[in-house]
């Protein structure tokens, strides 16, 4: 049983996940969002400086849509500097400019140094502020980094839960192992080549009976083109197996109707 | 002015920019929240199958934040088929497992093959399922490609709106120019190495003065520690200029101190 499991009293392990820092967050229904952001991306701790809303609240757990342990989880504070006091680095995000001198980073390099950092055993805060003005020059002033999110200027307006969502979806991303490219299969494989030209042959015997092939200085050029297409398509053994089917019944009707016109 | 900008007749251009097309949607919120998710991504064009909730509506340009002419020239279909007639490619995306064999993608993969065909020319459509059940077998069966969300198996509930908007910040980071990592100076610079050690040289003189260096054995490697300390702040010329106020002044208050303890 991890510490996570241990109930109420949870104190973030060194290292273990970032902490969400939500400071002054205006609704609760917000806040249950942003859980429901953080459990989609494998974040757990969250942490709230004085919510308007009040808290607990129950507009939060019907909001988080099933993420009610993060909320349960959280705990209060009176100020950032109270939230941070024990985090290693606080990082700091805010969608206004700020004439403040920091290191930046956009979301998917920050979510990097966030592993970084945890994999160092540092305990680690990324700070977001109020739904209408975002966080103050004086807030970020507590934090190492600030986090960018670089997205349509013409449009920039990322709500609080959008803005979790994507440094969430960062941070599991950086290891992340699944590939980004594959053939969903279900059970059954791709074929062989030995497989594909099986059924190829099958074809060409019913096309060169049926005397579609029957341009000879055409033919190559058509078997291939026929080829090239089977092949793109990464066929499966299920369906080659159906596409003789097919290859089958129309060659019957054929001869059915062959045989028929023959009467 | 570009063809978007003519008004509601607007046919996407190929190769201008994906195509949203919500599949039955339920709540007419949702649809606004994704107008919104997709102008902070920077996609426009939105269309609508059967959404349960009427089409116009009004509650969608509430929750759209602003978006609300990607609501206005938005269009509504009958079926999938009509909704996708004219693209050259389709994706989908489903959060429950399909018995198909098809194409897999995840978010970010799926955005650069969206980049590709856009810069092929090809109209993309990318096919989002209703809030309750996702898409069904029928509608993935219209795709070429299944886009798929790599999050936290063991909490993964991305509403319709974060879902789009994963998509849309990654269809704007594949060409996002601005550098991952920087530091935010805005309009002072980083000291030269030439002004760091003109203030190092300050400093160091003054700690000579009042003896903290006097350890002549320790005194390199405190006066190393120092710079690296300055060296690695990335310290500009506007900060150095407040040090060198606050060595000053430090040792001014010393002086006067000593002056008054001589009297």
């Amino acid at each position: 049983m991890s510490k996570r499991d241990e109930g109420a009293d949870l104190h973030p392990i060194p290292g273990e996940s970032p902490i969400i820092v939500l400071v002054e967050p205006q609704m609760a229904d917000n806040i249950g969002m942003v859980a429901r952001a953080m459990a989609n991306g494998g974040l757990f701790h969250l942490r709230l400086v004085k919510p308007r809303d009040g808290w607990p609240n129950e507009r939060a757990i019907i909001t988080s849509s099933g993420a009610h342990r993060i909320l349960e989880q959280a705990t209060v504070h009176d100020s950032v500097d109270d939230a941070v006091a024990d985090c290693h680095r606080v990082f700091a995000t805010c969608p206004r400019p700020r004439h403040i001198v920091i290191n930046t980073r956009n979301a998917r390099a920050a979510a990097e140094d966030l592993r970084t950092a945890n994999a160092a055993g540092q305990r680690v805060a990324v700070l977001f502020g109020p739904e209408r003005n975002g966080l103050t020059a004086e807030d970020i002033a507590r934090a190492d980094t600030l986090v960018k999110y670089p997205l349509n200027p013409a449009h920039n307006s990322l709500n609080l839960a959008q803005a979790v969502m994507i440094l969430a979806y960062e941070w599991w991303m950086v290891e992340e192992p699944s590939p980004p490219r594959a053939l969903q299969t279900h059970g059954t494989h791709v074929a062989t080549k030995g497989e594909l030209d099986n059924f190829m042959g099958h074809l060409l015997d019913e096309l060169d009976a049926c005397a579609f092939l029957r341009n000879e200085a055409k033919r190559p050029g058509m078997v291939r083109n026929l080829r090239h297409w089977f092949e793109r398509g990464e066929v499966t053994e299920q369906e080659l197996r159906t596409l003789h089917g097919v290859v089958a019944e129309l060659s019957r009707g054929r001869m059915i109707r062959g045989r028929k016109e023959r009467e």
